[in-house]
């Protein structure tokens, strides 16, 4: 498929009290003067690779087809872990080899290329290669040069995706993926998950001290200051506290597990 | 009037940790390849509409005409809360009816209409009209379509703006109408308001230890770590403190009344 | 030299919850249509032109000849501290004159310019120079404006820029330039001044119980949690925590001194 954009996405740990992202969008402009750049985030927490790859998940499909998906969250810079670039129907990505891109791996077709990091030149900053290497890399894409030139094909992503578990019939072992910026917490099942098994009503999340029952439409389905739990706007299960911060009221944090029960 | 524009400045309570500006900018960039996306802030404050509608006084008159301003900051995304566009002789403006207008609305002549959310498809998730709303909203003002093709018009949206209260001849009570970045504190009292009533020269405005007298020029007219009043950059009386933080200093806060007195 | 460009960056303290930002945006968009703004950073501290003009250094040599990078970090606003245009064979840097090019000039062949405010207005507003004076000075450059139309030559630009000091053959004191957004301890000692000393391979940064030994290529050539000296992206000595925070870790803040020694 012949994917023409200018379109690059910037998602990075770098800050924004430092001028690392502006070096980042020099060598863009540098490269191609008509680079279209759209910053997503430069305020993941330090080396929080999780945190990354579910704010991917919420942007990425929503850019133009050939658009390329830059994510700089990288504490193993200088060392042996891979650059690569995947390829899906749509988009590209690139990155190091961490696990960012494993939700969208687990929903798209995809060709995975490890960047050849020599290519790049010798003056190369072991401590930078969102500069020298990844930047670089996205003006090749877009400019139209044939991956394989400066890549080759890998396969064995690291990836951390994890699947909810099957506690019995009635009981699944849900999973906290993420905690958004207004404390939602967003668990690892998916309304297609619940479409499978039939679309129970009943459903209901065990708390402290009671359990969250049914899905609801919105926030607003609930007085204000009520916890609710409802599909998030990627079609995930998530817990929100209306006009509050359930995260807060909870005291839950990523990686926590939580008990779904269908039926009464 | 016509206005041709391709520019969509951004103002919302997202924060940047998660990807839901970056859904936003991939539905305008898809929706149109040339728009100009200027982001303002994503910033504000959770559910914060009086930042956010101070913010907007301070840079929507900047922008070129046709420019179309969306502003999501929306607790109560989901419930009967109309979505609106408010268009004025310059610019547009595209949010919930939840007062984010109300500086504006105050400033300019106005047409609003609100937008019949059916149009926007089946699929809409009642959490996130940002991305499947307004956005698109946005994307049919710039693309020339007739705003009464997706939305109907309609009155009596909610503003919280307040005037000052005249206490006497010689007395005002003023509100602390936003407190920026800088902990300046911006009233509600405008230079033109000091116009209408004759440019009194000796003003002050009383403190718990005190007076602080008249209106200077710059911060910069007293001494260091000094409190000093000027008029704002959008016209509005401020207390300020030179190179410090006049709402540390003072412990003040939004909402907070201080009496304007005039005469010696 | 011709130098055609569309480029403006934006490095600034105003913080993103207010519309200050905004309010130039608008001004250059309104000024040039197809003008391309990058973001930099609007967090810088408040008044801290120390961080602002290391975080210059990170990236303005990488943007496009022709670029103004556009400075406004301005405590002294409204006073009698000057406005400034600098030009060196590749950008421009428009700015108060206030140390934040320190870097820069320490770098570059250049010429330097004060703004004549008065030609930019009767209205202006003694408290946003940046809105009102600087971001119409960088539309005229781009515009391809005569510099000396607007402004004229000047001198004597502030600068707090500090070279290592010599204590013997043997032993240097290093201060501390920067600490970045992962907490990194950057050095006001150059791979250029490593160089000129005959690259010695036995150095050793005097800490508070020993000594860190040596200069590595990367973080990664440490264990996890240990310290590592390497040089920055910029080519600065800088002392890492290989995941971790080293001024958090070393309890160390800019402007604090380090003891080099070369040799055994």
């Amino acid at each position: 498929m012949k994917m023409n954009s200018k379109n690059v996405t910037l998602l990075t740990d770098f800050g924004t009290e430092d001028g690392y992202v502006g070096a980042i969008k020099g060598v863009l402009l540098s490269g191609m003067p008509d680079v279209r750049i759209s910053d997503i985030s430069h305020r993941i927490q330090p080396f929080n690779i999780r945190q990354a790859a579910f704010a991917l998940l919420n942007y990425y499909a929503d850019f133009p087809a050939g658009t390329v998906h830059l994510l700089i969250i990288d504490p193993g810079v200088g060392t042996s872990r891979k650059g690569i670039i995947v390829r899906t129907n749509r988009h590209y990505f690139i990155c190091p080899d961490n696990g960012v891109l494993s939700y969208v791996l687990e929903r798209e077709v995809f060709e995975a290329f490890r960047i050849k990091e020599k290519l790049f030149g010798e003056s190369i900053s072991p401590t930078f290669h969102g500069r020298d290497i990844f930047a670089p890399a996205a003006i090749k894409i877009l400019s139209g040069e044939a991956i394989d030139t400066f890549a080759e094909k890998t396969a064995d992503l690291i990836s951390f995706y994890r699947h909810f578990e099957k506690i019995s019939e009635t009981e699944l072992r849900l999973q906290i993926a993420h905690v958004d910026h207004f404390g939602n917490l967003i668990l690892n099942f998916t309304r297609e998950d619940w479409e499978k098994m039939g679309e129970p009503e009943n459903v209901k999340i065990q708390l402290e001290h009671g359990f969250l029952h049914g899905i609801r439409k919105t926030f607003g389905s609930t007085g204000v200051k009520e916890l609710v739990t409802t599909w998030d706007s990627c079609g995930f299960l998530q817990i929100a506290q209306n006009k509050g911060n359930a995260a807060q009221m909870l005291q839950k944090k990523v990686g926590d597990q939580l008990i779904l029960k269908i039926g009464k």
